[in-house]
């Protein structure tokens, strides 16, 4: 989880410049856009990293997991988490391109060695290689995007962007109208359609300070936030349960207004990634991009 | 993660020996146990060590976190981890000696360096110092003691210690009646009074063959040992949401019978702590012990 969190780290330092530059989401593009047919997915691939602030990284996770990027792209599906249920969906869309945030193989950096004799692994290799589909992960770019796409699609979803706070290198913090913890739970699992929300902390806690870290971007980065920025109330996609609520635990006996929404990773994600939906119809208008929704696994009992 | 998995390697490659020599949780020590405030700290954890096949590891988590072992133990309070309510439960107990599964300072190292200036970090290490307490955190070595407190606590617990495997190698493989996912899960949750059991996969599936990685020991551990072992239910405390619950979730549409259920770190692994007071009771029979739940710190909205 390093490499995530290193990476978040550096996000922060880079939103000040992207927004002296008055670049908006939708902000129109430098290059005329080619219609469908015509562009390899590859071509694609590098058109989007072209607009990332900081443009290609050396190092990213951001690659091709399957496929061959030099072939045309007939359609693009974004997704949470390229599943076999969204594989086999995007091929009856006719679309060869899955733009996934999360990994293919069931580990951050798509390692396969351990999995080469494994049925699940074989059947999702051949599921993709039979319908002719290229999966490339948009995680590291899309969080480097100014704004961040699944902040802003959070944001949009929530319709929480009139809340965020106006210093341009502070987009994760928002200052919402004064509400318990229980309360702000209650609108995100309405909004969100949450499955699993679960709060840690004093439930009844009025706050109004509050920080966003969606996705799993592990202890350290989230109790920092908690830590060193202002904020009552931290809601986070995913947490390791010896960290980031124990910390949370530990303040309510101390005394420290800190609590904590946890919202399940897929459903505090998947918002920028249907985001995601509307700033490719934009850049390339000839693409037919569909959302395809991951959905959350976990079933309750 | 890592440590984890490595460490869970090779316990199961050592329990072998362990059967062989016909070492019961409870069998007769081979030294005398003084009483109570005959033993420093330092002394009682030592003499815990002494039982644990290998014997003193040079790179282990289990150190002491806080806390000058060199003073007399006048108590012994057993959890899974020591959040701040639990220390205040142990000084009003009269115990100077708490023996905890999990961090202290929430990361798995127990690096403070990041916390210095963190207040909910000042209250607890204060907390620690005011009660003269002393945190030792005891998590490698119980997995290493044969039979490994953690699953012993949770058999007997379950009442499933007569489903474990009779391959001694394999203490984490069970034969249940057949069953399906849901009515096991159903059962867990009214044996270990489980606040949020989860299933990913088909609830309904019967199944026999289950497998155990209580704790959270990582995607490749868990995902390995479902591909690996000739089981259909893997029984966790913790995951990663995009390992684990997405393999399970692909294994379904595969039609490979795999099903998962996760229920939550802190009661998966409590009852080994609760296990350990009455090994402590045997070896240390001058010593009051007292288990003192940690709690499960999540709330559902």
């Amino acid at each position: 989880m390093n490499t995530r969190r290193t990476f978040l780290k550096n996000t922060t330092a880079s939103v000040a410049g992207a927004t002296l530059l008055g670049t908006g989401a939708f902000s129109t593009w430098a290059n005329p856009t080619p219609v469908q047919g015509d562009l390899t997915i590859q071509q694609v691939i590098d058109q989007i990293i072209a607009t990332i602030p900081g443009g290609k990284l050396d190092q990213t996770v951001d690659t091709i997991k399957q496929g061959d990027g030099s072939q045309k792209c007939t359609g693009v599906v974004t997704t949470f988490m390229d599943n076999a249920e969204v594989i086999k969906k995007a091929a009856s869309l006719g679309a060869n391109f899955i733009i996934s945030h999360e990994p293919t193989f069931y580990n951050h950096l798509d390692n396969t060695d351990w999995l080469e004799n494994d049925p699940v692994y074989q059947y999702k290799k051949k599921l993709i290689a039979d319908n002719g589909i290229v999966v490339w992960r948009f995680h590291d770019y899309w969080h480097r995007h100014r704004p961040d796409g699944i902040t802003e699609g959070f944001l949009e979803e929530t319709d929480w962007k009139k809340y965020q706070s106006k210093d341009s290198e502070k987009p994760n913090l928002l200052t919402l109208p004064s509400a318990s913890v229980k309360e702000v739970a209650l609108e995100l699992k309405g909004k969100l359609d949450l499955k699993r929300p679960f709060i840690v902390g004093d439930a009844s806690m009025k706050v109004t300070k509050v920080g966003l870290r969606l996705g799993a971007s592990g202890g350290t980065s989230q109790i920092n936030m908690l830590s060193k920025e202002d904020i009552e109330l931290l809601v986070v996609g995913e947490i390791n349960e010896w960290e980031t609520a124990e910390y949370v635990r530990d303040a309510q006996t101390a005394g420290v207004r800190k609590a904590l929404i946890i919202l399940g990773h897929q459903r505090s994600e998947e918002p920028g990634m249907k985001y995601l939906v509307g700033w490719m119809n934009k850049k390339f208008p000839g693409l037919k991009t569909t959302h395809v929704v991951a959905g959350d696994s976990f079933q309750a009992v």
